[in-house]
Parts: structure tokens; sequence; C-alpha cells
């Protein structure tokens, strides 16, 4: 519980429309697109970098654990503060500090939506790749967090690929400046890359100069259906092999057909077991390249049919159809985004198969192909006697399939506290023991996000 | 001086080809592109990572100086042991341990040559990005140390950029694995680029996972002429204002041209006083239409001739004659490589002039345009009385100028130990009093390359 003393010297540093400490007003503050729950004892809005270091050593000096917040659409319980204490949202921090598109930077508060970035700069032909799926409604400060990615990431890479600096408020409240303002810089660490996707658990990000990206002249698309996985598989390893790299490839499994087939019969064609999305992007002659050698990479044994599809919309209409899908069918999908080498996706994929064949678990994969980032769903009902305590198992080999493909547990969503219990299968107690050592360098007291990234214990 | 019993010790860890202690033998090891020199008090050869966990634990047993090298290529002097102690050379670790052309992806040992690394893999169609001017003979160990770019980094980025894992031993001893082996990952703290550009100051690289990206189809050249430093600063900025990006945008300025008139009367036509040499590449569409973007970017006020030139041999003609002829000029040539934003470069040229003029110092500038990376050559020559504290100033206002111009005190030569004086210009108290918490966490012992990196005192 917050004592008194906090809460008043809280008030005293904020105007009254900047703190919550009504359990109505913080229930808004206790969940995110993770399904988890755990209510705050108060929200504070900081509204500018002063505000978030008087309240930052506030929480310092009191104890009390800060779980910064940006939008709350994370699916790893990232923002959720587990331990209770004081949200710290960011989202009155709205401001585009300055836009600069002849050095193509942009500084924003962390507040600042990703779709008010590229809305910022579309009109100087720029854009800011990061692409999540929520990029309409996600702040710029949550996909640094959580080092963001999306369909784009096979081309034009994640969110550490596209900040040159930030500014930063530590454990203890005090502002660092990370980074540079250009292109190039080898000055000191790179504390830049260390706070990308690193939860909220050492500092609060209040500032970031984002690098921004021509736009391609244009973008087409080509659909490819596989009778098999393994043909498709095959498909996207060709696909990677070749030099012109798509600017989007992406993957939806038989199980995820299935459950298209159900909702909307023509969508899919018969005996289609696995499908392609694929988007190339530049001038139209790089279109009209790239189309050409990725149609032929497509050309596989267990191709149905490959075609060009002029339309973005036609092109993400089996992927737009699948997600309120997913929803649906389980009450509790356990979704993961592992990622293995381009290789490896047709171990991968018999893996998956055999593992949640095995537990009786209904299984649906898609997901960035390119990258070989696979969102992995479990669909469990938690009235299905067992059916949880399967799933959970079925997860455990699953991620042990993964290490052993030489692969990782997240590549977009980050561990927040959904994957701290897998976490030491991936790295090890002596890289592990380092990193809570940074963690203690940047907030000794461990406020910071508490009970996130890092594996219990 | 080190102790019999150090010396004992790490001569029974190692073979007796793997130790020199002689002085004579040593002195090979007290120097790097940097003209420094100082001289270790014994060179380890470590052949892998098991013996560079021993004798690292060993100088931390001894408190002993231990700095990692490669092929000593730098220019920043971050590979000579200023401290004495013992140099441990990664010259002997030349395993490719794996090459994975399918998943673009290469993992090597910390002695393997740049060049080694793009002859182990042209033949997959495949090239590792990062180009110091050095590339043949300077080792991926050392190009990750100081996250080394070159011409090419305007169109593909630097070190940092093309890293997915290392393994690497801290100031303890104790071996650590970072990033993963795919693409994508968001699993702890990105430890990889913290390491990147650390000039060996939190722990010594054993193996690195490079990531590979597709060879261009082709490439081709423009040489632009312009009469005056502003055209042609014009230009940079219109040609990295257009969507189609060059692959090298390098830039010659009036002393560097003055310089190559002296020696090659042919080679600059009359009235030129700024050159631009520029590299497009992707299939033949490509370079054709960045070809004419660029073109038509150049035609700016002040500009003598542009032309397209076939051979490579031909497009960097000018930038190959200039080296020996700085080097001949000046018996102290302070070579910095600072950097500012594209649309800065004006004001930064003609701050150059006004410093450099004042101080009656000789100034030669040339370098990466596109990244407004800029090596700044001092020609100073300590025989003439005070020429030498002249430059000292000069080079004190032109850090202050950078920093004024929101640029950074170096794009790619790093700090090591030559501007260790200037880095508190550009890095704040509290954040730089963090790094060197950081520092600690690796190195509690401070033995990994003492005396770079940050400030004195």
């Amino acid at each position: 519980m917050l004592s008194a003393a906090f809460l008043d010297r809280l008030q005293s540093l904020l105007p009254p429309d900047q703190v919550f400490t009504d359990p109505v007003d913080c229930y808004a503050y206790s969940y995110d697109n993770s399904r988890r729950i755990s209510s705050p004892e108060a929200v504070a809005f900081a509204t500018d970098a002063a505000q978030v270091q008087a309240i930052v050593r506030l929480c310092h000096d009191h104890g009390v654990p800060v779980t910064a917040r940006g939008r709350g659409t994370g699916t790893a319980g990232g923002s959720i503060p587990d331990r209770g204490g004081l949200v710290l949202s960011l989202e009155r921090m709205t401001r585009i500090v300055s836009a600069d598109p002849a050095n193509r930077a942009i500084v924003v508060e962390p507040g600042v939506l990703n779709q008010e970035v590229q809305d910022a700069v579309r009109g100087d032909g720029l854009f800011w790749p990061p692409d999540p799926s929520s990029a309409a409604y996600c702040s710029v400060g949550g996909n640094l967090a959580t080092c963001a990615g999306g369909p784009h990431a096979v081309k034009y890479g994640t969110a550490r690929d596209h900040v040159l600096g930030l500014k930063a408020v530590t454990g203890t409240g005090e502002l660092i400046k990370t980074g540079c303002y250009t292109t190039k810089g080898v000055v000191g660490y790179d504390l830049t890359r260390l706070l990308i996707g690193s939860e909220g658990t050492l500092a609060v990000i209040v500032e970031a100069t984002l690098k921004l990206t021509p736009l391609p002249a244009g973008t087409a698309g080509i659909v490819a259906w596989y009778r098999d996985a393994a043909g498709c598989a095959g498909a996207i390893s060709a696909i990677m092999g070749q030099p012109l790299i798509p600017s989007a490839l992406e993957f939806l499994d038989a199980g995820a057909l299935g459950l298209l087939r159900t909702h909307y019969a023509d969508m899919v064609p018969a005996g289609a077991e696995a499908l392609l999305m694929i988007e190339v992007d530049g001038t139209p002659s790089d279109i009209e390249q790239a189309g050409a050698a990725i149609l032929d990479a497509c050309r596989k044994a267990g191709l149905l049919e490959a075609k060009a599809v002029a339309e973005s919309r036609a092109l993400w209409a089996a992927r737009k159809a699948l997600s309120p899908l997913l929803r649906d069918i389980a009450p509790r999908k356990i979704n993961e985004d592992i990622v293995v080498p381009v290789t490896r996706i047709p171990e991968l994929l018999a893996g998956l198969a055999e593992i949640t064949g095995r537990h009786a678990i209904a299984n649906v994969n898609f997901g960035h192909a390119g990258n070989g980032n696979i969102h992995v769903n479990l669909l469990a009902n938690p009235d299905q006697e067992g059916e949880m305590e399967r799933a959970a198992k079925c997860l455990d080999e699953v991620f042990d399939l993964v290490i052993r493909l030489n692969g990782t547990l997240s590549g977009e969503h980050g561990i927040g506290a959904e994957k701290r219990a897998f976490v030491a299968k991936e790295i090890d107690p002596v890289t592990l023991d380092l990193m809570r050592r940074i963690k203690g360098v940047f907030d000794p007291k461990r406020i910071l996000n508490p009970g996130k990234l890092f594996p219990e214990g």
C-alpha cells in the first residue's frame, strides 16, 4: 500500500488532473493486451521530463514500484503493475519536439503514437519503419520499450535500427542522454540500444530522436497457396535466398486456413494448407524485378496457385480476417512469437505438429516468415479439464524446440511478465547475472517495472 | 612491472609460442595507426575462448591491465597498452566457425579479417557491409570494438547494424553470450550493441555471428566538381533529400584538391574547389534511376562538371591518391572524424575555414558526406615553433563547433586514447558516470583496456 506521505508528496508534485488514486480510475491502467490484470494504487500522468524525474525520484525515495506505460497495447504484460505501486503514464507527453525531414530525423515525446509519426512525415516522403499491428494506437515509447517490429521488419529491421538517440530517466530520477542526432556516431557506450527493448526496467524514455526512411514509391503483392507446409517452407527459404528482399513475407498455416474456412467459405482454395502473403516495394522497376524473382521462388513442389494482387487490401485480407477469429475460438489463447532461422522453419512446423498433436492442443501458426518469426497460438479452454495444464506442458516443449533450432523465444512481443519463466532456457546464468547487475546500475532499488523481463528469483 | 608470479602463471597457461616477453618482440604490439606508442610488458596469443578466459582471469587475479588487440589498424589509439601490462592478441583466432548463406549468417572468431569474411561469402552473392578503409587487413574483432563503418555506411549502416550475436569474456574472465542467431530477437538486454563500439573496455569478443547482406547486382559512379564548398554542400543535401540513397557519397574539399593539384596536375579541373564521388548500386534499372536522380540533384549553383564514370577505379582515383599525400605533407596530422547533420555541412565548412584561418593551421577535409561524417585533418609541424599548440587550440574549437551544430565527435574512429580529453564536451556528467558504472559491472577491477574511451579522472 502506498503511504499517505508518498501520496501527499505525489499530489504536491502534480496538478490534480495528473494523479489518479481512486481504484475505479486506476482500473484502466491494470491491464494491457496480455489479458493479465493487476491494479496500480495510483496513476501519475507526466507532461514533461522534469515531472518524470520528480515522480521517479519520489518513488525511489519511498521504494515504490513504478511501471511506465504508453498505450498498454503490449501482449506480454510488460506494462502491467504486477507489484502494485504507481503507474507512470506517458500518454500525455505527446509533443513532436521537432521534425527535420532534410536530415531524416524527428524528435518526439514518448506518448506520440506510431501513426502520428507516420502522419507527420509522410508529406515529406518519409516513414518510420517499425510497424507493430497496433501502429494506429500504440505509442513510440512503448515501441521502443519492446523493440517493436512487424511485417516490414524483414526488409527494414526493427525499432533498434531506427533510433538515433534518447533521453531517459533512470531509477534514481537522473536524466541521461544517449546516442546522437546524426546517422553515425561512436562516442561512448551504445546506451540507446541498451534501453530499446528493456521494457522500462532500466529507465523511462522521455524523448526519442527517430531515424526516418524514404517511403518506397509503391508496393505490390503476391499471394501463394500451398498444398502443404513443407512446400511452403521451401518457398520461404527460396524467397529469402535470392537477393531481392520482399518488404513483407507473411505466412498462415493449415490451422489458420481451417479457421478462415469455417467463416469465409470462398476465401481459401480447396486443398490449400498454407498461404504466403508477399509484398514488394520500391520503384515500378524494383517491383517488377522483385515480383518476378519472388514469383519464381514461390514455384516449389506443393504450390497450388501463386498470383500477383494489385491491391494491398486484397493481399492482407486473409490475415486481417484471422485475428478476430482467433480471439473468438479460445477463451485463453497462448500467443507466442518465437523465431527460428528461416531454413529451420520446416523443422519448426513439423515439431509443432508433433508436440501439439501429442498434447491434443489446437494450434494455429502464422506470422513473419521472412524473419522466421512465427506467432504460435495454442488454443486452450480453461473450462476443459486439464487443458490448461496440457497447454502449459506443450508450450514448454515448444520453447525447447525453438532453442534446439537455434532460435529465440521472442521476436517482437518481449518477455514482460508472460515469458519470464522461460528466459533461462535461452540466456545462460552468467549472462543473466550480468544483465541483473546492469539493471542495478540504472535502478539500484529495483523500482522500475519490477517483476518483468528477468526470470523469477 | 609484471610480477614473476604472473609471468610464470601466464607461461604455464599457454604454449611457449603463444607468449612474448622480450621487449623486442613486444614492440610490434606497442603501436597502431594513431602513431601513439606504449609497449606492453608481455603479449599473449589466445587460440580459443577458453584461453582468453584463462588469460583474463589471471590478469584479474593479479590486477594486470589487459588490452585486447586485433590487427592494430585503429586511428584513435584504442589498442595501445597505455598502462603497460599485457596485450591480448586475437590475431590467431582465425576460424570461420560456420558459414550459413541460406540464413545470411556467418560465425567467426575475432581474428578473421574483414576481407576474409567478404571472400568467404562472395560466392553466395553476399557481403558484410562494414567497410573501413583497412578492410583488407583489419580484423572483425577490431571492427566490432570500434563499430567500424566506411563509405558504404550511408546506405548500409555501420557494424552495429550487421551483427546478430556475440560471445565475449568479461573483465572477470566469465564467458557471456549475447544476442541470437536470428534476424529478430528481443529476449533480455541488447548486450550485443553495448559491446560493439566499447573499444575492448567491457569484454573481449571471442566469437561473432555476423548478419550478411545480398551483394548488389552492380555499381556505377558519378563524379561532380564544384566551384565552391557552398554549392557542393547544397548538392549533398539535395542528394540526401531525395529517396534513392547512394551507396557512397564522398567529398573532398579545396585543401584536398590543392594537395592533389601539386602532384597530379591533370586530375583536378581548373577552378574546382570541391569534389563529390558518388556510387550507386543495385540492378541495372536501380542504377539508372538512382544515377539520374542523383545527377539531377548534383546540378546546383557552382557545379563545374558532373559526369557518370563507368569504372570503380576512376570513381575513387582522387580519394586513393590523397591518402599518401596527407601522410607526406605534415609529420603530425591531426585526423578527426567528426559528424554533423547533413544540412549543417555548409556551417561546418565555413566554421572550419574561419577557425583554421584564425589559428593559421593548414586544413584538409574530406570524407563520408552522405552521413555528414567529415575527416577533418589539421596539418601541424612539430618543428614549427608554436604550431602544435595552435593546432591543439584549433581542434578544441572545432569540437565545440561540431557540438554546436548538433554533431558528434567521432563517426567511426572512436575515442580510444586520442579523444578522451573531449568526450565531456558531448556526454554529460550523469550519463558518463552511468557508463563508468556499467564498465564496473563488466570489469570491476578496471583491467580491460584502461585509459580508453572515458575522459581522464
